[in-house]
């Protein structure tokens, strides 16, 4: 197929490029748009004008969580917990219905920072412990975009976008940051996981040494669990790698946030800041269960999250700054229905699928916004919204449109209309979800084709039957051919547009290094990541060269890709 | 296992019979809820003084919907449609969250009438056309106990209790009756269903003669589709068996049940009535398409039962009688997500299984209280309720518990306590759950376990491994045996005390008999089921006699117990 000439109609030079599928729409209503976004910026300016600074903007986002499992009363009494500040916030803003992110925690998270697909930014590999892998410097973050606006901005929790030195936030644009490189598998680092829910590699050292181990290389030795940097300054592990200090993360996390926040209230300085939490550990708490579910998942909603979200709600009232402060609060993406550790209350809600799935389970989360006075209360919200809209949004609401860089495609839509002027104001209709690099379904509207099918021969004929009706069948169960025949050319057209568009404007390839360079304070183990010419003086080959070939890995459609978050 | 020694500790004479578990809570309970029991009826005998009567008491039940698709927005946004008037009626009201109800259509409704499940009355088997089967007379249905305490006590819509003569509603004690004795099935005699919807048996004289057919018999000729009749009088066919006249019928329900309400309010007389509509038909009805999910469920809830539900609450405060009437609504199973006809909108929402299953999603149903006044707004309620509460708790609630036989297991408790002080007032806290005649799960709490496993090995040995906590797995997709050892020999014990108690009360067998006797009007060809004799007159066996042994139609494990509703 020859490179496809697209008209240069992206109305030009410091226009942002999005996917082709957006300028579909934008023909249809673009004059609309226009202007409904004239009386949004007026009534924006009107808030300045009282405010003296545009909308402070807070970023919450937990793991793993289905559909339902927050904001809806009638289904967490089900599923045996209860988060009332999370459920206020809904009944005082917006319950979204259809908010889609990535399908896996590092997907997710940089799709919110960048604005773009994790198959676009390179960060569709979900990270693991020592993954020498990390966002690329060359991304620009919603840090970067807001800063350059005047905004201080600081990220707190689960950063899960690598272990490369680029890629930590305060290198990333954020003036101050306290982040994880991974996921909730360090708290498997204690003693306390002999209990039964050990990760081996992890608690190596707590056992008998095996008298039969040839290799003293293959075992992760050190890592750094938690670390802090600000912009420009240096960085610095915090505390140990012990479960003791897993545990202070998130208390640590939030305390740092109220204080940024009051910090910058009272400098009357308009911030952005992300707490993602680590919200519970993967170990069996049981002197601390909380919830009727008495489960992991439900304890740290109900006992962690939530109380952190009301303690916020309450510290912007107090600081009198609530009604210039758009909260966003939601899931990474859905439950950890495979692989869970045991006893740990992931299931699926109304969704088929959980972390990892292209299906609307793996994808679909709760979500929810708050920003008294200019969102409405009591909203239920059908409208489509992508976890990459955040970023264009909150640029949008932070006048720092200009800021975001328009050689590439960012796949965030402003959706400002859709917050300020409530349901059927939203600007997307449509989804592509990726699994790892491989397109896995194409969302437009109510309707959901599979792109991977389970049954290879009708891939193989290139017609595969799983066209889906999302609200008689949100289950994705019942594929149809017969009655959706007609949708087989336009869903054709639209994955088309946006592969051909990819030849303009490529995607990003995964960037690696040595993980954890640039820790001031790195334990020696840490530091000798770097130089394993140390240990293995006698190789034949670089020791190290496999680190540039990690994207290499194959990737199968057998393989299951939920594995880590 | 010789007869059990049941000490006849249940209070004596005049008092109800239930389940053995009942016991069990009893014992703990009692006295607390002899206490809770005069607070109630003081608050009652108050609401009396001041209106005159006893409560009203109204049933709204209709088929095959999934817990969510009713009451949540945040839910039926996903599916689709809109139910404003029900959901107001949860907002004002409660939600149950544990509603339960029998597996499939004439099961619940026998349940609800009754008080007694499914397999203690004999209707376990879900009618079909000329079943020639019915609830027996020797049943007590709400309808007698009611009509007795001074009741005036209606029925309109579906019945699906039976095609034979002691089974008609107004022979159950009903003062009057519009009802069809079998389901929505009988919407597909219609040419309209040759438009691919098509029952062939239903629709034989439509099509073209077959030249091949010997036997005139085997097929379907005709029948009731709906009847009316007061208590005593007689029994008319209404209208004939066309499309038109099965479209007419729940208009005409509500009608006669808003008529009712009116006559009754304006008399000063108390009343209990079910308006069980029909909802829909089998059929597309594309030009009525009336949802966003354009589907036969939706269309049914959103334009029919909602608009109804909505005119009845307007209707009941006009009168300036809301305030003396309690209205349950809800589903009378789960969603016919087992052999749907296509395109009807049928789904799982967040409980695996539908119609027929002993799974959650079987018999977990939306279900509402309304009752202004007297049961608080916004309740969302986690106790535990099974459909033949309702038939306790509206005697108890007429002053007609004494009207309750007690020489059998009456299933159904009083729930008076939960309604009207709300939750964790409940009185139960198990169900057992029949898939036809086989007990398929037992709920005790949160914790459930199949007594009909899918593994064959584990359930010859005695030691199936399908224990659910239903909080962490409410699809009930992880069962444990490890983590519940613990907890074969309660549910045994359990089990084991609900069958011992049979032996002092047993089920009641299936009723069987000629089809539609009685009937004044009936045609030539309805009259003939009672007279095959005269067709079949060379027969060397009487053609009837298979009536009788209707129940020995062998159930097996591998059958699929949800066909039909």
């Amino acid at each position: 197929m020859p490179p496809p000439l697209w008209a240069d109609n992206t109305d030009g030079a410091g226009q942002l490029v999005h996917d082709a599928e957006f300028y579909v729409l934008k023909a249809q209503h673009g004059e609309r748009w226009a202007v409904e976004d004239a009386g949004l910026q007026a009534k924006l300016a009107e808030l300045k004008e009282k405010h003296g600074t545009p909308p402070n903007l807070i970023h919450i986002m937990w793991d793993d969580t289905a559909y339902g499992d927050m904001g809806i009363p009638a289904i967490q009494k089900i599923r045996g917990f209860d988060t009332p500040n999370i459920n206020q916030m809904a009944q005082e803003g917006i319950l979204f219905t259809r908010m889609y992110t990535e399908v896996g925690c590092t997907p997710s998270r940089a799709a919110a920072a960048t604005g773009r697909m994790a198959v676009r930014n390179g960060m569709y590999n979900i990270g693991m412990l020592l993954e020498s892998h990390g966002l690329d410097d060359e991304e620009v973050t919603i840090a970067e975009v807001l800063s350059e606006a005047g905004y201080a901005t600081a990220f707190h929790g689960k950063w899960h976008l690598g272990d490369i030195e680029e890629s930590y936030p305060h290198n990333q644009g954020f003036d101050e940051a306290f982040f994880t490189g991974y996921n909730q598998i360090l708290s498997l680092n204690s003693d306390v996981a002999e209990q039964g829910n050990a990760s081996l590699g992890l608690v190596e050292d707590l056992f008998p040494k095996d008298p039969f181990m040839l290799d003293d290389t293959f075992i992760t030795k050190d890592w750094v669990q938690i670390a802090e940097g600000t912009k420009g300054g240096e960085t610095l592990q915090w505390r140990d790698n012990s479960y003791e200090t897993y545990e202070a993360i998130d208390p640590e996390a939030q305390k740092r946030t109220l204080e940024f926040i009051t910090r910058n209230a009272e400098a009357g300085k308009p911030f952005y800041v992300a707490n993602w939490p680590m919200m519970s550990t993967f170990l069996p708490t049981r002197p601390k269960n909380c919830s009727v579910a008495r489960a992991m998942l439900q304890d740290g909603l109900q006992c962690n999250v939530d109380v952190f979200v009301g303690k916020l709600m309450d510290h912007l009232e107090e600081l009198g700054i609530a009604e210039n402060t758009l909260v966003i609060a939601m899931a990474d993406n859905g439950p950890m229905s495979h692989n869970p550790p045991p006893g740990t209350g992931f299931a699926e809600t109304i969704f088929r699928g959980g972390k990892g799935d292209f299906l609307e389970g793996g994808v679909r989360v709760p979500a929810f916004a708050w920003w008294p006075g200019m969102v409405d209360a009591g909203q239920v919200q059908g409208d489509m919204i992508h976890i990459t809209d955040l970023f264009t949004t909150f640029a949008s609401l932070g006048g720092a449109m200009d800021n975001i860089p328009t050689d590439r495609v960012i796949d965030g839509l402003d959706q400002t209309a859709l917050l300020l002027n409530g349901e059927t104001h939203g600007r997307r209709d449509y989804q592509f979800t990726y699994a790892g690099p491989r397109l896995g379904a194409v969302i437009k509207g109510n309707y959901k084709r599979h792109m991977i099918s389970p049954d290879p021969v009708g891939e193989a004929s290139g017609i595969p039957a799983a066209f889906y009706f999302l609200p008689t069948d949100p289950r994705e169960v019942l594929p149809m051919m017969t009655p959706m025949i007609h949708m087989k050319r336009p869903f054709n057209r639209m994955v088309l547009r946006h592969e051909l568009w990819k030849k303009k404007y490529p995607d990003s390839q995964e960037k690696h290094g040595i993980p954890w360079t640039g820790v001031a304070n790195a334990s020696d183990a840490v530091k000798a990541h770097a130089q394993p010419q140390m240990v293995l003086k006698d190789l034949p080959f670089d020791p190290l060269e496999y680190i540039e070939h990690l994207d290499q890995i194959p990737f199968d459609r057998n393989m299951d890709p939920s594995l880590g978050q």
